[in-house]
């Protein structure tokens, strides 16, 4: 890479690329933003809105969608290398790019349809649930004879609790057709398990097959999206270990570079893999506040062929809690003063969107001493930010331990 | 303040500044950013260059002269709080804004000129070393009998050892001479002393009065300019509650709102105040990565009125050391693979600007335990940077103590 730097009569030879090109421009690369500027990475966001989080914050954008060649193309022309902030990209398109994409079209193929995900999660020997694929809605009512109780999920495109339906006792609801019929007609099938406790492991891995690895998270889901990540997880030694292992394996199985997120269930104390991110992903939001390098540093380190950083904790426990907004009305920015007057810890992110419903709009991270003391704090400050409070089922779902 | 937000039917009151005008766009700028993506803050820098370290890593900036009247009336139109991020400021123009200032004109005044700071210490019965101000050649050569061995200061616009000048056993030479030409005819004269350490306290005081301290550190400066940061000091527990007290009681005195950096001597084992400094400091540059709140977040937080956050240190031991280049040709970003391969902890900041000789281009940080295993993996970074390799004589300054 040939750049000019210090006056028009000196060209220098840079080492390592440093013009990123992001597609997307929401929360997750918005904070790559702070990380970016300290090593001189200079990001470049595809976002379809200029008021997309990451494009109000950032000097260089390019509005475009992620699906569109010609827009994509034009990323590429003024970037060293591509990476993405979410998984709704076209494998096609990155496939066929003149430049270096990570993580590869083949990775992101390994992660973006959950059928290949657990195709892969098979061919790596590595537990997890049962599965089936279905096709029509004959198949989708015989699978229901054999599993009464289901989750079943689009394969492409879900998150945050979209694109999931929990099916029970065999009854296929009007709700439940109308539902498929949307998303269908191909569904992925598992058994609805009594799942002990949700994990997450964030490794980051390098393009030369360098791996780190935070240390595994419990997370707490509401209604299938993510609402509270703690650390230390307490479910011992054992299974610690073995999120790390099953971490690790998928990031090499898969050839990830840059972040891997692996969202994991304990039941009966296995762990089972359960869903794989391959970007900064919210079960490692609280590293911006509580380990040496966050997950978006050590993102961009990875993407940029830069040597990764330390993932050590800085504290002995942390607990991060999404702000989800409840009504139109309630803008964390406006309350932000009573959130950071719950306590000076009170480390607060907003992500610069505008309030709606059950929508994420940031997310607040209290680290210290103890766990029991620092989640309440946090919870404080997300009820001071007049966003959703779920304490009480957060707490059962962390204590209900079998 | 009334802002539009969530779409063109709301209209909301926004309860604080959340536009903040920033005088000035180099790197303590630069490190703002990073913070006020977090918090909602949007910043908007005044920069003579469109290169300038936080021009060039900002959405919003305008260009022109922070003297330039008509610049800063456009940066006032655009936002909801004023506050500088250097100090060659036109006091008289700031006076008269018609929008808060933070910190204010008299408090910038009681800094940016060192007999007015000098006189503020007295004012408030604090140590100080002796001075005087000398108007004419004349009384400079009667000083020099009283004290022959000096430090002459141009009164203002010096820093990291610019308009500083040593006068050593009353002997005004040609080169002293033609210095005194250039910056007098005023002058700030202060006696050489034995000093035994420099230290410096960063405090930040809300609008409120609210004042947070942050752990005193030991500084190393060489040729006048600062080249690294260590804490904890080890100068015991009288120094630290004097240096402390004094940076609280100078805060108040001069009613500092955001940042202010205490630069002090310590002398026959006494604490007097050297320099005053009323923004996000060198001194503090080590709170990125070894505090729960920057001093750059915490600054935001002081001038948009904002609760302040945690000064505690995450980790026992930090030493920071700046990246000085030593050519047009070294640059850290070449390097930056090497720097970065030296310790997983090491946290590296570049401020974007091309090399220079002598030129403050970065710094490096590193936490941890131990504080001469972290400092002298800090200087092995230094050098794996290419840049000004000076850990001899820090290290000579730091253990020299009497």
């Amino acid at each position: 890479v040939i750049c000019s730097g210090g006056g028009p009569d000196t060209v220098r030879i840079v080492a390592g690329q440093y013009r990123v090109g992001v597609i997307g421009a929401g929360q997750l690369g918005q904070m790559m933003i702070g990380a970016a500027v300290a090593l001189g990475v200079e990001l470049h966001f595809l976002s379809e809105d200029p008021h997309d989080p990451a494009a109000q914050a950032s000097p260089h954008h390019l509005l475009g969608a992620a699906t569109d060649p010609d827009a994509v193309a034009a990323l590429v022309a003024r970037t060293d290398v591509i990476t993405c902030e979410h998984e709704l990209v076209d494998l096609q398109i990155l496939a066929q790019l003149p430049t270096a994409v990570h993580p590869s079209a083949s990775t992101l193929a390994s992660v973006v349809d959950k059928g290949a995900m657990r195709a892969a999660i098979a061919a790596a020997g590595l537990p997890a649930p049962k599965w089936q694929i279905i096709t029509t809605e004959d198949e989708l009512r015989r699978a229901l004879q054999q599993w009464p109780n289901v989750v079943a999920k689009a394969p492409q495109g879900g998150y945050d609790g979209r694109g999931l339906c929990f099916i029970r006792s065999g009854a296929l609801s009007d709700q439940a057709l109308n539902w498929y019929r949307q998303v269908g007609p191909e569904l992925l099938l598992e058994p609805l398990l009594e799942i002990t406790a949700e994990l997450a492991v964030v490794v980051v891995r390098g393009i030369d097959g360098e791996i780190v690895v935070y240390d595994p998270v419990r997370t707490v889901q509401i209604d299938g999206q993510c609402r509270a990540v703690v650390t230390p997880h307490g479910l011992g030694t054992n299974i610690d270990r073995a999120a790390r292992e099953i971490a690790v394996t998928v990031a090499h199985e898969i050839a990830a570079v840059g972040v891997l997120a692996v969202e994991m269930f304990v039941v009966d104390g296995q762990v089972l893999v359960n869903e794989l991110a391959a970007r900064p992903h919210n079960s490692g939001h609280h590293t911006l506040d509580s380990c040496v390098t966050s997950q978006f540093e050590n993102h961009l380190r990875a993407v940029t062929g830069l040597p990764l950083g330390s993932t050590l904790a800085t504290h002995p426990a942390a607990a991060m809690v999404n702000l989800i907004a409840v009504d139109d009305h309630t803008d964390p920015r406006i309350l932000r003063h009573r959130g950071l007057n719950v306590d000076p810890r009170v480390r607060l992110h907003l992500y610069g969107k505008a309030s709606r419903p059950q929508r994420k709009v940031g997310h607040v991270t209290v680290a210290g001493h103890d766990l029991t003391e620092v989640t309440a704090v946090a919870w404080q400050a997300v009820r001071a930010l007049g966003c959703d409070d779920r304490e009480p089922e957060a707490q059962r779902q962390v204590t209900n331990d079998h």
